[in-house]
């Protein structure tokens, strides 16, 4: 079965009438809730053997990809992180000393970023699986949403794209301070918010078009702007798909892509050029327009660019 | 390894400095949290095929259970339900309609006891596995821990013990409106809260343990009050084990273990009798006090109660 079909399953199942569910289990990167005036955010995140990590991976490192990845679910609904609740299935005859290792990969990861690891279970069962809730507040003018995006809005991604399987996809980087950087800028000024946010998961093309899909609006990309990353070149190598292909498809990045209001951008990104910020570089790579479907102008022309990316299968 | 070596070194790894983490990831059933003055429940708990379920159980069983366990970690909190968080791995080549009677069992559960599904993960691999975050608000007077039982509180059970492998295991109850009501009452008096409260998941003997040594109490049972369920009847017929013995030790009952002030037992158990409440019954089957150890009485003899039930091991 696709996973579209059963994610449309659960959003009609789980549609809520509860007031106090800002946003729920939809296609948002959080649920936004609100406990008597009070607003958070949850994420919960599953990552299996086999599937997410190998079996002979190292315990620290699907700890850290764990915690990072369920971070930039917050980093990517403009909210600042607060707690941890992990689970651990623990294949029956893994290796002594796993779940010790794994613990101490966890404790790592969360003093890094500064969350509480509050709660959690730990089972045996015939393959290791781990989730994790992560639990985190709006900073000052999010949360952002993905369907905010406004025709005029430039897209803007942190770091560079692609090839994240060459080594980085085990040690993902969660935008915290990034985000954190942008929403204070613009609390500061009086340029508004960024429109639309979301992490980049399953591949630039594949995530742009769930961001213009949910926001009713298009885009168009500049080839020439997207941040390949040193890895997509070096796959490129290998795999004989350009460069930019890489970019454009391959999944795992954790950067952020934003919709922003152009006078935050252009104010944003001077103030980051001004002096050494100590943020991974942002950088426009193209427009959000009216209409709906994502292009891509390369040489000139601009082309549909096709929803290329890790989608999920069963 | 065994599990409280384990839990031991996750305890030491995630104890908190953080002032908003009030109860964290200890031996309590819930983590307890403070966000700008509201307080917060959070439990986390994992359900995997051929430990928890097997693997041809009816999905919506499955979902049922998850549901029903972590929001009796609640309960045993003395917090009511807000929100549920909920990861499915899926077995690869499980068969179709699995991940649809799922979440239909999920959202009949939901409604059932008043929680919104607001997040969750879908993912395969080589064994499904269901983890589930329950997240609450203390009911007023609570929350309520493990370790505020004191000598002379009358030890209570909600239902009855032993022998849920015969079925009721597949469909446990959350004792929700049982906490609710024992609050609301101790809310209109002036006989005190619950000191000690937890859910019987392990077995009596292994959870009345656990709460006295977290209270640093001891307590004595006396056989003849304790309210033996027809299953744990039946296993005895099977087992040759007498059926007091089914009720003190085997797992999964998810009924409540309360310490009381003796008043407020008092008072309490009198309103129960006084009319039809629509409550399972609370049953005295003991008493709190001094020292460590717990007892059992039987036939006017005292004997030490051996802390027999389900310990889980890797």
């Amino acid at each position: 079965m696709h996973e579209n079909d059963l994610l449309a399953t659960l959003a009609t199942l789980f549609a809520s009438s509860d007031p106090g569910v800002l946003v729920g289990s939809g296609p948002d990167d959080c649920a936004h809730l609100m406990a008597d005036g009070r607003q958070l955010a949850m994420t919960a995140d599953a990552f299996v053997e086999g599937s997410h990590f190998l079996a002979d991976a190292d315990p620290r490192d699907v700890a850290a990809k764990a915690v990072a990845a369920s971070l930039s679910d917050l980093a990517a609904s403009a909210c600042r992180a607060r707690w941890l609740l992990v689970t651990l299935c623990l294949r029956k005859g893994v290796r002594a000393g796993w779940a010790e290792s794994f613990a101490h990969g966890l404790a790592d990861a969360a003093a890094r970023y500064g969350v509480g690891v509050v709660g959690g279970d730990v089972v045996s069962g015939p393959a290791t699986c781990v989730s994790v809730t992560a639990v985190g507040e709006p900073l000052p003018g999010g949360p952002v949403l993905r369907s905010g995006g406004k025709a005029g809005d430039m897209l803007v991604v942190t770091g560079t794209l692609g090839g994240s399987l060459l080594g980085r996809h085990l040690r993902p980087e969660p935008r915290l301070a990034e985000i954190a950087a942008l929403m204070a800028y613009a609390a500061e000024r009086d340029d508004g918010f960024p429109h639309a946010a979301m992490d980049l998961s399953d591949g630039l093309s594949l995530d742009l078009a769930r961001l213009c899909r949910e926001s009713g609006v298009g885009a168009v990309v500049e080839a020439e702007a997207v941040p390949i990353a040193d890895a997509a070149r070096r796959r490129s190598e290998a795999s004989g798909k350009p460069p930019l292909g890489h970019a454009l498809s391959d999944g795992e990045d954790f950067e952020l892509l934003l919709a922003l209001p152009p006078a935050l951008w252009a104010g944003f990104s001077a103030w980051l050029a001004e002096a050494e910020r100590g943020l991974t570089p942002f950088t426009r790579i193209g427009v959000v327009r009216a209409g709906s479907g994502v292009a891509l102008v390369q040489d000139g022309k601009e082309r549909p660019l096709a929803a290329e990316g890790y989608e999920h299968q069963w």
